[in-house]
């Protein structure tokens, strides 16, 4: 009786593998690809790693939230402000959606004085920048050849392409004294040879806004966005939380990578174990089911929230300004600790259908969309080069691809095809096979095949959730052991090392 | 002979458990799961709350409609005055789609000249609003911080973040005798601590149109609506109507819940009885049969319903003005009813096939959804954070949510992409891979998922249909008795009591 | 021998009903059933009604082209004109997607000047009518209360609810005489009292764009179109081959009606012959297969096109000036001749799939189409009731009904969103929830269980043709006869009357 | 044993055809039908073919990289400075996007003034076009009826419809020399008569911009873009590569259609020998097997790739200014070639399910399609003559078209309803049941019945990859050869021939 119990498998008596050895690491095995809450049951070992994961989602979220909620205030602040430079400066300025086309004929290049009235202009805390007591002026670059003369009547010209810049500074405090505003300083465009106009202005301002929330006010200078600043209370409440996170990371860092590095210990034990008594090879689709996938997801999560938390840091004590590497890195980061929580709704039963129908389908996914990517490339190439020159969505490579993107996905199509009137009858035509054919393809048949194969996949996986029959070796080798994780039989081996230390 | 007749089933002789009380339980269970057609033909039992469920939608609607009316005529009046104020008072208003920047300069500041002159300027009969006499004044109130000293250019600044409020009052009686539109008063700007400017003005009009309606002319004062008024028939109807309404929703919704009491009764015995006589449990599924779901549904509808006539009264007779409560609790009510006759619809056979699905499909669409929905929130916090700085549709949390929703459902996914243009390199190449992946996995992937789902349910519903087995104990038990409803045996039993009033 | 060739049915032996008159009527009721190219193999009967409709077809849409052609040239010219006259007298006229709102101060009303001097600022064959000589006046229209003291500051007014009209007449001749541009006439615009100011000039212009196309010029007056005009060949030629198109429907019309009630005689027939022969009374669906739909709808769109064509040459000739009924009924009457089209191509093998699939879903979708309009009628009164004062789309009932549908159907969902901000918390709440919850419900639910119906409805068509089996009583009796159109058995009886005219 | 090897297939003893003739006919078949890698395998033959494919594909597609984005700059820069004239030019121009409305009244026409002075208004390189040292004019042409006498009031009008021009010629010399602005030149517009005025200016600019990136500047006169031109070593350079790609698609054509012409010979030896050996006659099929769709594909795309380099040669030495043609060519031809990359996909198992896909749903898509389009073409037409004169998109018959097409692919639908309010009633009510029909039966039954026959085709196709049945004569006879490429069968005959050249 005792020897019967030792057993694993009472059932499957025509594999009577059983000897002590066999029996402990098929246990070991299937303990290994238990869920927490199995685990738990099967060695009362606290859920500890499932726990830091759902403190993590909560406080990267509230620091995600907190770092959101300042930048649109701040954001909010630089375009109004913008906004009113903008309408200030360029003349005949539209807020239009496509672009903005400014015209300006040589007489009109008067806008400087203007900039020497601003602070008298607009309503606003702004003040020039100054450096060493001396005001920082507005510089006007020009930028042109280094000797030209072009005669575009004789189609002659002779260029040095050496390009040349020239700035001529003008300070506030001059010229509002001797109030000469028609001819403020001498400035020679030369027209000929000129390729662009440049002008630089720095000024500061204090958002008093976010004295209210209680924040320390920013101060921006409309060119970067770092002043020396005291700190208060918040800001070091702020630091604190970073810290918190960039702790809980690296815990759950750890973790991640202990249980992936025991995840390939067992992998080599089980790969030498089979080939030892089976005298068989283990499939490399076998050996990755050790590499738990969400571990992998954890890790790249943690490390980029580190990272991510670790410039935040250095922004907010205004060490750095680096904003979009540092948001990049905190959006991606919480990004996959979301879809992580998937993980967690796949222990029920049922609510994995979504991403094993995704896993399933991928493969077929890749393949059917190397070949339907084959035909856009060729529609991409073709629209570009020949609706180019008369349509503006398709002027550059990457709009064809957006454009040619959006209209599978239902975009205005309408506004496409009608802005293709007025060009010659030959391209008119082919304009209109070109969007016909794409469109009909793409969304009939390409479109109609995709639901098609996931409908299809969907499928397979219902069936195999029904049938439930073991794929692989390794799935049936561990079959073979049909302890319940309540029964007790997981505990005996390992206790003393397990069951201080978080797993 | 008598004896068989007694039995209700006759076909079913492997189940005799046909003592007289059996049958009789069995039968009552029938009749309460019949519908009022069959009803009426089994025991001639007027169908009265069908009818007044009728009844209802007709009134219900009509009250509806009339409301509505009544407000778009008033809505529209409103805004032509609002459009009309606005490109009055406020410098180059212009009726652009998103936003509005106008931009004021020191100078600019004299449109209270216009305020006083706007008797004689619009066309339509406008009047200063007048308290005891008074004319009430031009409140121009300034929102600044109590002191300050802001400089920029030393980046210092000096707050006391308690915020004053000072407003000054123009009255029109005064500057139009004496003309003087330049300096109409003394208004000093601290534009260094300044905040906010609102400026306050009361007018009087009267929405001369509805009284070729005969209806009483609404006055308005563009701040509230509340005026006091003389009564005239149409408002009596319109309240007698609005009382008819409150009737009928409470006489169906006493109906409904004498019904659903009486199921839940049933239920009671029908526990008991199966617990004594069969010694099993009823599932609580069988349990949650004998609540009518659309019983439920009438009488959350009617009493919203009822609020929201008794709150559209009060704003009828003017004691009250919560507009938005009453058209939320009449909308909601009205979409219910509407809603209902679903119900009535299912009578036919085949016209249920929309319900059945929905129900059906329920638990694996919120199974299904909670998954997408991880992934949505993840890629919404990425978006917001990244994104947002650069990107208006991603500025705030619920705009990305909407915004990736809208994409979903295939919205202009070319002018999304094409606002990401100017940024960083790494921003812009960020948006792509973010915009494609998004687009891809939620069009392609889940949205097809999404049509597998409900396909698969419409066949196994299909199914079910045709095969028409009893899923559940309580079906089974019913199914045994076979008595058509015309069939007169149903007519024996508590005939005094019910025929007399309507069920 | 000769009996064995009587019979139609030599290999169904065990139907031995095989009289003459029986297989006689059997053949007849095959040959009825024939389409045309079997019917020419049949008894040579040339394939007249075939030919008629595809000249029809032809005539018909040569007939539209040249109408909407003529159309598009005169459309063009008055678009052109109107904006601008807009441009001119509307001040500050801006031609925006939604609606104009042009505001004038009292100060404005001076744009009656312009019109005095339009001969001499536009460019184009502009005149004054001239009706007796006289020249025609600009009538400055006003609608005001007979008779109102209103007090908006007192909140009292007495309106005696009679409208009156007056105008005034400025002539041409006059004012251009003494130049008098200021104040040009007595204009009194009592505006406590006014309801609208409606301006009426009538203008000539001809058209002379049209001359170089060989038509004869139009001359609009800006309100109506119908000027005496001299006849041209051009104008000959259009009436004749109107007239050809009525002849050819007539044609067309009285051969479809003579098949029907040829088909009606025959099923009384067959009625009659079934309940003698087999004492069975024939199935509603059985009768109607006598009545070809087809037919109908021929003789539907006939009656519309001599109708639309007669109504059309009136027009031609001036009689009469109901452009939008003649437009619909030629219109109308065109597309059921294309759609016609398709019987044709059904007569190929295959060629069918489109009309069977959705003659056979039309059922199913209609009872679930009943269902989900409930549904969307409730939304549609919510959203009109509650956001209809916040939000321009949802301000009439017919605009949320073309809203809703087409957010479902892929419309811009984000500005629709985006246009409910600044609203009150609760409405704002409201709004999310309302718009969520119905494009999640439509689109995913409803919209799939839309392709689950379609796609069923098709595998069932599908394996139906693969079967073939005669589904009724009528097709099992005409099966029964094998004999080919070739054979030459058709031929034998009323050859007399049939060979001679067009069936 | 030697006689055994010398049997292809050794399985099959039950068809023993197995002379050696029949064996190498069969061997040299199956060779034919094998795809590159197996050949090489065969007969160690280097895939040729194959590599000139692949370095087609990138010398093609970096021609047209390069020819794109000089286009780019070229268009930017036409672009820019077309805007710029319009502005100068046009008297408040807007840039909108349904068509601009410039309206002049008489007084307007002196625009010429700005002409005279543009080489001092804008920044930019602009000289008026000089011929043999006279400055080219500006014209001012007007074109006029010869002689007509139109009364628009008696509604008389006597038109000579032969169509005079008029041209006045101002020279930049002239006027500024006599600075008479005000009234140039003598022009004399008769209104009355007028059809059209036209300004056709020259001037010529250089664009300095591509100086930078080491090209010579292209100089524009804004109607023609060809100057000549001293050739550089970049010039060369393109030259030569553009040769390069006609030497590579030259040598693809050669070998394609060598192959081509060797299947055909190999089908007609076929067809001879199966007559001959099974006296059957070969299908078309079977025929149509022998010529490979892919290498007709590459022949068309190599013929359009050649002309197309050709052409572009021509426009870089100014010989042709045909860049419509040489564009679409080339577009095409790079299409062709991407979509032909499919066919090396499809050498990997699993990777043709797309292509499979659509060639197997072909036929039943075009028979599919025929039938919707004659439903469509009858909306279209309806759609034109009754909505044409009230609704922009409907205006001419070939936006209907692509309105309606768009509508169905989620098109803006609502803006589409909303601007057809305003209208007659009839009107009106006739456009929404118009619009709500075409939308329904398009969007709900056509498109759902595409995805169920593109479903049904996929299924289809699956079920035969998993069966894998020989499905013709042709496929059924190579079948019976079982030699693996590997074998060494395939090398002995013909190694003289074919080692030497490439395949």
């Amino acid at each position: 009786k005792p020897l019967k119990e030792g057993f694993c498998s009472i059932n499957k008596v025509a594999h009577p593998v059983g000897s002590k050895g066999v029996e402990d690491f098929r246990r070991r095995l299937k303990y290994f690809f238990m869920n927490p809450c199995e685990k738990y049951r099967a060695r009362g070992r606290k859920p500890w790693k499932l726990m830091i994961q759902i403190v993590k989602i909560a406080i990267i979220t509230i620091q995600l939230v907190t770092f959101g909620l300042s930048n649109e205030m701040m954001v909010t602040f630089k375009d109004e402000n913008l906004m009113a430079f903008r309408h200030l400066f360029l003349k005949g300025y539209k807020d239009h959606g496509l672009g903005t086309y400014v015209l300006y004929t040589k007489a009109d290049i008067h806008f400087v004085a203007d900039f020497l009235g601003i602070q008298n202009l607009t309503v606003g805390n702004l003040a020039y920048e100054r450096v060493n007591g001396q005001f920082t002026p507005l510089s006007l670059c020009q930028e042109f050849y280094r000797n030209s003369s072009i005669d575009p009547g004789n189609e002659t010209f002779d260029i040095d392409p050496h390009i040349d810049k020239d700035c001529i500074s003008v300070y506030p405090g001059e010229s509002t004294e001797n109030n000469n505003l028609a001819s403020p300083f001498n400035l020679s465009l030369d027209f000929k040879r000129l390729l662009s106009v440049n002008v630089y202005l720095t000024l500061k301002t204090i958002n008093l806004q976010t004295v209210r929330h209680n924040e320390l006010p920013d101060c921006y200078d409309f060119h970067t966005m770092s002043v020396t600043q005291t700190f208060t209370l918040i800001d070091y409440l702020l630091l604190w939380f970073d810290s918190v996170v960039i702790l809980a990371c690296f815990t759950s860092l750890l973790l991640c990578t202990r249980s992936v590095i025991k995840g390939v210990q067992l992998q080599f034990e089980f790969t030498s174990f089979f080939h030892s008594h089976y005298n068989k090879d283990v499939t490399w689709a076998d050996r990755m089911e050790f590499v738990n996938g969400w571990y992998i997801l954890i890790i790249v999560s943690d490390t980029l929230s580190i990272t991510g938390s670790g410039l935040k840091i250095g922004i907010q004590t205004k060490f750095m300004t680096d904003y979009d590497v540092c948001s990049i890195l905190l959006g991606t980061a919480t990004m996959l600790v979301w879809v992580g929580v998937i993980r967690y709704l796949g222990f029920f039963k049922k609510y994995n259908i979504l991403i094993l129908t995704l896993r399933a389908a991928f493969p077929n996914v890749i393949r059917f969309c190397c070949c339907a990517v084959m035909i856009y490339l060729g529609y991409c190439f073709c629209g570009w080069i020949v609706l180019g020159p008369y349509h503006d969505k398709f002027r550059t490579l990457d709009r064809v691809t957006e454009c040619l993107f959006s209209l599978i996905n239902g975009d205005d199509m309408y506004a496409t095809f009608l802005h293709m009137r007025d060009k010659s009858y030959m391209v008119w035509l082919f304009s209109r096979i070109y969007l016909y054919s794409f469109i009909s393809l793409f969304i009939y048949m390409v479109l109609s095949l995709f639901i098609a194969l996931i409908t299809d996949t969907y499928e397979t996986i219902k069936h195999h959730q029904q049938d439930k029959l073991p794929v692989s070796q390794l799935q049936a080798f561990i079959a073979e052991c049909r302890d319940q994780p309540e029964s007790g039989r997981y505990q005996s081996d390992e206790e003393s090392e397990e069951s201080c230390c978080f797993g």
